[in-house]
């Protein structure tokens, strides 16, 4: 019988209980951002203040984590959300979800409120939480380094799994994100670092031995039609280009059609050449690492790595896991096409523990608050290097960082203009412009979470006519 | 009778006392360092951690500060330093002082360590403190001005005195500064910052109405002796010259006799044009606003602005107090002449409340370290987004920046390289390399808080030929 192992860890009381979901409810909601919606909407108050010690965090692996091979190595994070006031969830790849598997447990569930910092440490189902005062302030590379040096491991993210919040989450920014092993991944959106933050969590390490594959039921079945797909995936033309170029192979794409939001969404199309933020000009330009989520054949991560000028980073760990998305809010959508500060700009969000997404939305809306004489600040569109000084601000509250902390919605509506704000339930956009693509203009303003790119993602159709094409622009019932 | 005014301050029974020094003692030791020596040798117990709450802070005025005009509106910070271990004493300008002497104290006793963070304010003799957790994290500036408009004032920082240290101070980096109003004063060496931080004490308040002149015996007589030593002064080439141009006149000068260190002291005269890091290119080519301390007609203090490019910053406090010490350690010190990114350094350590000299002379043992494969690290010779990004991780202890932010002392040590290391008593040398300059040598080494260029300040002598010219290069009795 399938069985979903949760650990409830009560932070408040230190206190740990097991918890077993069995397969009728497995039935109806999987695993994953399923089962933690459903468990989430039954525990979490209603009512409360998503900073508060009542709120509950679901970190959640799904129900193939950890044994398929392919785009299966993701984590879910689910909680109510400090950005948008409601539910919400976010995801990660690396190797989070398997080694939390192989620690004994499906899902944790965090509850409660330490009375000083602390991280939780899983090894073979014992947990424990310890003392991390001297790892709180840290950004979230060095902390993730710490916690796998203190619990035995060497400084090597596959090793175990590890996530961890930085200064952002500590200081309850409102779209700060949880960083995920291994290298910079992120479950990023709707503040769920400020939550873990708020609860004085700053890590989890998990790791284990637990024989995954001993609970597939049939597993030469299982086997076979997972390297079925295997197949048909490695050789499809899409893993190539994404394992050659990640997802920001979409940068020409998207801006080739004219869905690239530029300027805060209002000036789409007006950034006349974006190629010099497009994967295939950075590939040219910089050294690149690449690298795969746990046991995915795709390797689609693209690490680049600026080796000098104004916005080289000093730090062994130099490189930079980059995204098309992050590379689109921290670049176009702020007016900014120097590859080199926008590189810059998406290592600082994962170090610093911000959601790289809702950090450009909310710089953009910075810009344009600028624009329409609301708010007093130097800083202009595509401005490198006074951008660069508000993420730091940002991410410790300081000055007018404390009101871009609070993210674009509430920026918006606290300069009296909320008009200029592009999301839906207060949740800013990713990089596609509802306006170019009608059936993703539908899905962001139907996702449960808001701003979503992820829970139906409709570009395959409206872009790249996979499985059929459907032209972008048809508003009506005939298009599908 | 002249007396000293002291409110003794124990954070840890949040008990306040005042004291009063009487003429016998306050003939020999006159005031500020004199007196705080004096006391500290008494009070400090021996051999303790200077970040230890037995560690007390004496923050004084001089017996003219607030009264006479020149020169004086000065305040001493002394206590056991935790970069050397021993006696410093570091001062600052702008309007502490005066503010303090008019709050009814003369110098202020800080012992004990606060339970949370607390700040003080005394206003006209009465103290008080305040909680200061969510001011905590913040930066000098912001916490300034939270500090200032809390307690009543406008956020103009010539309306009150303010003291505060940033997160520099908290982290306890080994060389933070206090901030002092008005507008980025430092009490820089040391490690005064950090002892504050060790208490908990974010920051401090004074403001008052207290008549200083009534207390001159001779009202009279004094202004006239002021009168005539002002009128003396004003006329002076010297006067002119740091109202135009600041301290960082010295650049072109102290470079042309080949007294200017470059590259953490290693290659003196190695950088051939240090013009672009001069006031007078930088007044040239950067709005530059001109400020002075409180009641100084010199109004040597020169704040540039950079309007672009990457090393621009966004803020509504975006001038940036630049003094010669600072824009050489950080400039050619560490190999860097673009004025920029020179500015934007200097931006930072006041912001993020560090001692420039130590910072500088931290980053170039940093960068020498590498350049000798002692340290991994990617970063070399004005290198400025490298050493830029280390500034922030140095303020946050982050990384290796907790390596660095031990200092350059204890960081050469730590890397098996001691010799490259030029200080005395553990604290870096400032801007004369005491190799062109014999006299300023002695004084460095016999200087009480080590690696200092104001307990006997012969440049004027061997540089300037004030009172009389002294071969800089002669090491016998006989020049003098």
């Amino acid at each position: 019988m399938t069985v979903f192992r949760i650990l409830r860890v009560d932070l408040s009381r230190e206190h740990f209980s097991e918890e077993v979901i069995k397969e009728d409810l497995l039935k109806k909601f999987l695993g994953g951002r399923g089962l933690a919606a459903y468990l989430a909407l039954k525990e979490i108050p209603r009512g409360i203040d998503p900073l508060d010690p009542s709120n509950k965090l679901y970190i959640f692996s799904g129900p193939l984590s950890g044994i398929a091979t392919i785009s299966s190595s993701r984590v879910n994070v689910t909680t109510r959300s400090p950005l948008t006031g409601v539910y919400t969830h976010a995801n990660a790849g690396g190797n989070f979800s398997y080694w939390l598997r192989k620690s004994g447990y499906d899902g944790l569930i965090i509850e409660g409120k330490a009375d000083e910092p602390v991280y939780l440490v899983i090894k073979d189902g014992e947990p424990k939480l310890k003392p991390a005062k001297h790892i709180w302030g840290k950004w979230t590379g060095a902390s993730t380094k710490m916690i796998l040096e203190e619990n035995g491991f060497p400084p090597d993210e596959t090793k175990a799994g590890v996530a961890v919040i930085g200064p952002a989450g500590e200081n309850l920014v409102r779209f700060a994100g949880i960083r995920m092993s291994d290298y910079e991944r992120f479950a990023g959106r709707g503040g769920v670092g400020a939550v873990m933050g708020s609860k004085l969590l700053k890590g989890i390490l998990v790791w284990g031995t637990r024989d995954l594959y001993k609970e597939v039921v049939d597993r030469a079945r299982f086997m076979k039609v997972n390297n079925d797909i295997v197949k048909r995936i490695a050789v499809h033309d899409t893993t190539k280009t994404l394992h050659k170029y990640g997802t920001n192979v979409l940068m020409n794409i998207v801006q080739a059609i004219g869905a690239l939001p530029h300027y805060n969404f209002g000036g789409t199309g007006k950034l006349k050449d974006v190629t010099p933020v497009s994967e295939e000009y950075i590939k040219d330009h910089y050294p690149t690492e690449v690298h795969g989520c746990y046991n995915c054949p795709i390797a689609c991560t693209q690490m680049p790595v600026v080796k000098s000028g104004p916005f080289k980073i000093s730090t062994t760990e130099k490189y930079v896991k980059q995204e098309y998305e992050s590379t689109w809010s921290l670049g176009p959508n702020i007016g900014l096409t120097d590859p080199e500060a926008n590189i810059k700009l998406q290592k600082l969000a994962n170090e610093l523990g911000l959601d790289s997404i809702s950090l450009g939305n909310t710089l953009a809306m910075a810009v344009e608050l600028v624009k329409n004489g609301k708010l007093n600040l130097d800083v202009d569109w595509g401005d490198a290097g006074a951008l660069e000084y508000l993420v730091y601000k940002i991410a410790y509250r300081d000055g007018v960082g404390d009101d871009l902390a609070e993210g674009d919605y509430r920026l918006a509506v606290k300069y009296g203009m909320p008009q200029l704000f592009s999301g839906s339930r207060g949740q800013g956009l990713p990089a596609y412009d509802p306006r170019a693509l009608k059936g993703f203009a539908l899905a962001y303003y139907t996702a449960n979470r808001g701003g979503d790119h992820l829970e139906a993602y409709t570009p395959t159709w409206e872009i790249f006519g996979v499985p059929e094409k459907v032209d972008p622009f048809c508003e009506t019932q005939e298009c599908i």
